[in-house]
């Protein structure tokens, strides 16, 4: 088998893209900006000349394998981006089909947080184990769930949106998906900044976000506020906590996972958020399941996690068999 | 392989057992009283010569491949019941030890609900289904998940508990579970038979129902009343029908299944509770799960069920490799 795979992580901004050995180094990496072209095709285009460069400068033509993709919305099965909400060309995007027919290597992607999910379980905290889920708290909340060693896809590949489980069932908050009361609305980051908001318009007590403008106010924002001791913020966090703590514990009854690895910005909370989250995790556990479910934080470097991800997932591709000619 | 599996469904109080074939034609059955010995060694004494007894009658002598058990909280890792609530041993109870001990062919257990969705997949309407999640709605609610063509086991042999997500995070009715507002104590027929009471006792309309002694009402009365036009019966199945619509939408984002098959007593109440349930579902479903997870019944005979789906397991029953000698 050929010695490297590449790795791609799309973002709404930016396109991070990096070579990656067997071993899980990332050899080299480089970056586009995702929305520069009107034109998929044109983006394709960019990627390839800028991947081909790449390749060159570290002596790697003909030796990768594959190339794997991780982008929000990405199916499995399909190989389209469904509903690239954040990206400028139409819905669904035929991304592997437009990715592989440029490069002539075979292509595999999946959403971003089956991506993170494949790369804890290829390079990261979740080496050896079969049975976790991995919940990516960033501007969002993503997740990828691994079933005795295997992502689960289900049936048309759309399986594990955790984020759109709901915990609020009265007064819920609108969520981006156009439900209410979603996990994602309360346990991301922009979740903490509307907590943030919320408790700042009810509550009368004094608090250092108030020196903000409550209506720019972020995750960030809250962390550094609770860091230096601000009781509201800190309040903020432990709502948090505990409505994503009631989430893992329902979690737990479904696939009774050995372990939750939690990945991105709001996960380097620290005891901030980890302490409510444990207790809350504990307080709402079934008792069959009580102790038992480990809480890992990732720890790969952020700027390769996303390509490493990605990669790992370009071991597997495979070329399409070719259609059968009509008779 | 040898023609013959033996299915044997034990309950709290009968444990029904029979023969069958590859096909999943049950060749004949019997049952034995569960709780009639104190000692367990005992009960699998009598269970043991019904079988042999069962077997010789229909000319199976080693013809028998192995026995396939489904009993509450039975654990496959561990073949043990972990925690047999109803029944009069102590736990953990050694099941697929003692029984393949007894019997000399390999033995497999697993919990009631997983042995029906095996025995749905293998001889019911989930046949040719990967993805399907079956929901058993009699005393409790009970669980099998199926992904990818397998049985979701998860890390420690408990997965699958989907009667115990918290529908109610607020003043949630208390469940046998020890913690509150889950969904068995909405929806199954416990649950139903509860709302009904709540009902009588907060509204003031008549209600066939109040011709009952409140406190022995069934979910069998309930649906009696409300086949007979009764209005507060009717919006018993109304609110249950809501909140396990809510609880299926939720389990869409974890593994979105391709059918959601429903078996038990509550089950067979027809669109009284089957179009709140899909009325909710829908109202509930993410977006892009909309409209795609089927609600299938169960058709296999209630009698046979049972022995049908803890048979399937004997199929793939193995004799533990023996210890090896110490040194």
């Amino acid at each position: 088998m050929k010695p490297y795979v590449i790795g791609i992580d799309m973002g709404g901004t930016n396109t991070v893209f990096g070579i990656v050995d067997a071993r899980g180094a990332v050899i080299a990496s480089s970056s586009i900006k995702t929305a520069k072209h009107s034109n998929f095709d044109d983006y394709v285009d960019e990627l390839y000349t800028e991947i081909t460069k790449l390749i060159k400068e570290n002596g790697a033509e003909d030796k990768v394998h594959g190339i794997g993709i991780g982008a929000p919305n990405a199916n499995y099965y399909t190989g389209e981006i469904s509903d690239g909400v954040n990206l400028p060309w139409p819905s669904p995007i035929p991304l592997v089909q437009k990715i592989q027919d440029k490069f002539g290597i075979p292509v595999a992607a999946t959403n971003d947080a089956n991506a993170a999910a494949i790369g804890e379980m290829t390079y990261g905290v979740a080496r050896g184990l079969k049975d976790f889920i991995m919940i990516t708290l960033g501007t969002g909340v993503g997740s990828g769930i691994v079933i005795n060693g295997q992502v689960v896809y289900g049936h048309d590949g759309f399986a594990g949106e955790l984020g759109h489980v709901t915990m609020k069932r009265n007064n819920g908050r609108l969520c981006g998906c156009g439900r209410t009361g979603c996990l994602e609305a309360y346990c991301s980051a922009t979740g903490v900044a509307r907590t943030a908001r919320e408790f700042l318009e009810i509550r009368n007590e004094d608090s250092l976000l108030r020196n903000l403008d409550i209506e720019s106010i972020t995750s960030k924002d809250v962390y550094d506020a609770a860091t230096a001791g601000d009781k509201l913020a800190k309040d903020v966090f432990e709502y948090t906590g505990n409505i994503l703590g009631e989430a893992l514990a329902d979690f737990t009854v479904f696939s009774s996972p050995e372990a939750f690895v939690l990945f991105g910005g709001l996960a380097k909370s620290g005891e901030l958020l980890m302490r409510p989250l444990r207790e809350s995790m504990n307080r709402n556990m079934m008792s069959i399941f009580k102790g038992k479910p480990k809480l890992l934080l990732s720890d790969l470097k952020e700027a390769d996690a996303a390509i490493l991800g990605a990669s790992a997932l370009g071991w597997e591709a495979k070329m399409p068999a070719t259609a059968a000619p009509e008779a």
